[in-house]
């Protein structure tokens, strides 16, 4: 059983799925729409395909990810391919030629598609030039998590009808966020108007400069919102002075009650996940009525199957 | 293929395997039957069938197990399923909540079954209650197994041809066991005679309370016993002055030639592994003709097929 | 789909693979045979045979293996097998008996294959007297590791057109390297010239007993040499005096182009991986024409899927 789709839509042509920069709004909405088609795959009792029955999919992940990996797994098992997972411990990365020669080690065993975590931007791009299999970047550094924007795009299409004119808050760290990064690039590419709110140290000002609104401010940067989008607020990756205070923070960024209230009243909340409750988000937002936040996690899993079958089917040989 | 059952045989209809307390004595044969139609699979050149194809099963480990989840993981791919497993270490969770975020976030991914053990008692019932899938208990704390119980009881049944009137001593630290708890509940559910035999500071006075006969001393606990059950003395689980010294514990407590003599000449040895051999049990014993100790790692694989069908055919959407 | 192979061929007719050592020439060609005709399935659009289908391959590792546990995954899963990854830490192994226990707790849950990998030479051989099933051994201690001799032999094979009087110079650290002994044994099994090159303190001089040509000095050792054969230097397994300098090491026993230049114009180039580039090797050389590691790897999933598949046709209730 194959899922419907438009026969006359054109095909996403590319081998890698590197990042959102450089795909054309119409390359976006075709990996979207073939993510709808799969949504009601996971739904059904047999979750099965053979979309990639005898393709072999390997989870190459230099840091650990329960929720990401799970959800590449979950999408190559139900498409029939064979997964393999690899964990790779951070300490046994010294050097950039290991990254390498574990990528050319894999690529000899004739994979199919690597999906890449690496902790290092570019690191996806640059295995993705000595591999001759497809390449998926599950997330670099602070660069790009192309599938994360891409899931995050479906939830709100799905909820809104459309992208193009909804206001969306991108909320919280932005710094060390390759969330938002492919986020801003995805949600600019299909004309939402995007506003960044955050301290002024968690927000790069570059991102003025490229046009896109920047505020302090949760007041305004919420106001008339479709869209708050928090982000997790990634401590691990701050020093020293610059770690703010949780309980400072949670007064001026955490979304509650009263700041979720400067939005529109059918605003809509998303968080990638894993959530620092009571930091980045009051729990009765995450739970509350107007969250989004499981149906990300449904829409990930399809999302990921889309992206593994679109690229598959632009291998050489296939 | 599908292994034959009497189709006059009542249906096990829960969705969830929390735990032997609540079972009914026909609800435990029924899985007891079920199980030993999936014995002859694991002995075949074929172990496949197609029962859960299309299916996902998700194990979701809070402590490491080497013995159940290899089991869990055997039985579902034997049955078709797509299985994962997630080994979550016990560091990263700290708070109560995490369990369910975790959990609610696999459930987005429409998992058919999740299979969890975790270090407090009470958190897989907590767990069923938040998943829209089915949910095993594969040991929550000090609470239950109970698919270790079944497996007891289906290796006793194949041996004996009955559970009912027969006299089973469980010997050792019943305090820290959880599969002490699910076979009292289960072996006394069945009529069986229970005795308990350990020393003071290792079996709580709260059973004899309920009926269950206790006694401090191995001669009088083995006497006439049929089964003798011994547990894994879990030092990793006491602390300080209450530890006892494995020389004077293998002395009072460890089965050997000599204690099982007590015991009926057909009486049968049982352990749910891993043994300390040396500690609770003699290796001439493990090893030796009235072990049954193989041969329950053999009945784990079975129960386990049989509890994953049984509750997958009773989701709403079966 | 099966490979094609000629029927005329003999049948390799053991349950096990537990080294090279005691394997006649015709049955090592036997299983070079079976490799080749594997070669092609990995180059395929659709990877997947059902030689195993139904059929439980258990990966046992007591050391951590990247490279080796992912061949044998991959191999196994090609051939529909239900593969099953076990990764033992060494801390929780203390003594022989654990081996034992871990093995048949397994062997009880009916794999057909066990494919295990541990610290001490000999425990392969031992654990298969304890268990009914077929065990591959994929590494133990300093003493074999015969799926990688048989994965060079197959590359040197497809390149030279054959293995006899070839000249093979196995360089380094051969004192540490069950892949050094593997080989020596398979080369010389096949009529090949074996000259083992290195410093004193690492090449046992027992092989020099055996007939084996043994010398301290590169330029000797490479000459008219037909294949060139690096080791790892295994620094982790040296204690205190011993270990030798990096810089020393590369200088006198590092392969460069000024070396490689003693051997053959066209000498080809190996290493069993993972390379210390620099240490013993120079990257030029890895990465050059005269390099066929990459290939190695390839060869290797061939190899591992023929042996899975030959012993499994040899046991009993195949």
């Amino acid at each position: 059983m194959t899922p419907q789709r438009d026969p006359a839509l054109p095909t996403f042509a590319r081998k890698h799925l590197l990042g959102i920069d450089g795909l054309s709004p119409h390359e976006i909405n075709d990996l979207l729409d073939r993510a709808e088609a799969h949504v009601e795959i996971g739904r059904q009792v047999s979750k099965k395909l053979d979309t990639l029955r005898g393709r072999t999919q390997i989870n190459l992940f230099f840091e650990a990810s329960t929720r990401t990996q799970s959800s590449f797994e979950l999408a190559g098992k139900r498409l029939g391919a064979d997964v393999m997972n690899m964990s790779v411990a951070s300490s046994s990365v010294k050097k950039g030629e290991t990254l390498i020669d574990t990528a050319m080690t894999l690529n000899a065993m004739h994979p199919d598609i690597i999906v890449v975590r690496h902790h290092a931007a570019g690191a996806v791009a640059l295995l993705a030039q000595k591999v001759s299999c497809s390449v998926v970047n599950a997330g670099d550094g602070a660069h790009e998590h192309p599938t994360q924007a891409l899931l995050d795009a479906l939830t709100i299409r799905r909820h809104k009808g459309k992208i193009a004119r909804l206001t969306v808050a991108i909320c919280g760290d932005v710094l060390h966020s390759r969330v938002a990064r492919s986020n801003i690039l995805l949600l600019t590419a299909l004309d939402a108007r995007v506003r960044l709110v955050g301290p002024t140290t968690l927000v790069p000002p570059a991102f003025r400069d490229l046009g896109i609104e920047v505020t302090t401010d949760m007041k305004a940067g919420l106001k008339d919102a479709d869209i708050v989008m928090m982000l997790r607020l990634q401590r691990e990756r701050m020093q020293g002075s610059f770690v703010p205070s949780v309980r400072e923070y949670f007064r001026y960024y955490g979304l509650d009650q009263e700041k979720l209230a400067y939005a529109k009243p059918d605003a809509l909340v998303m968080h990638p996940g894993p959530m620092n409750r009571g930091v980045e988000i009051d729990p009765a937002i995450a739970d509350g009525p107007q969250s989004l936040i499981r149906e990300q996690v449904e829409m990930g899993v399809a999302v990921r199957m889309a992206v593994l079958d679109a690229v598959a089917r632009n291998l050489p040989n296939a």
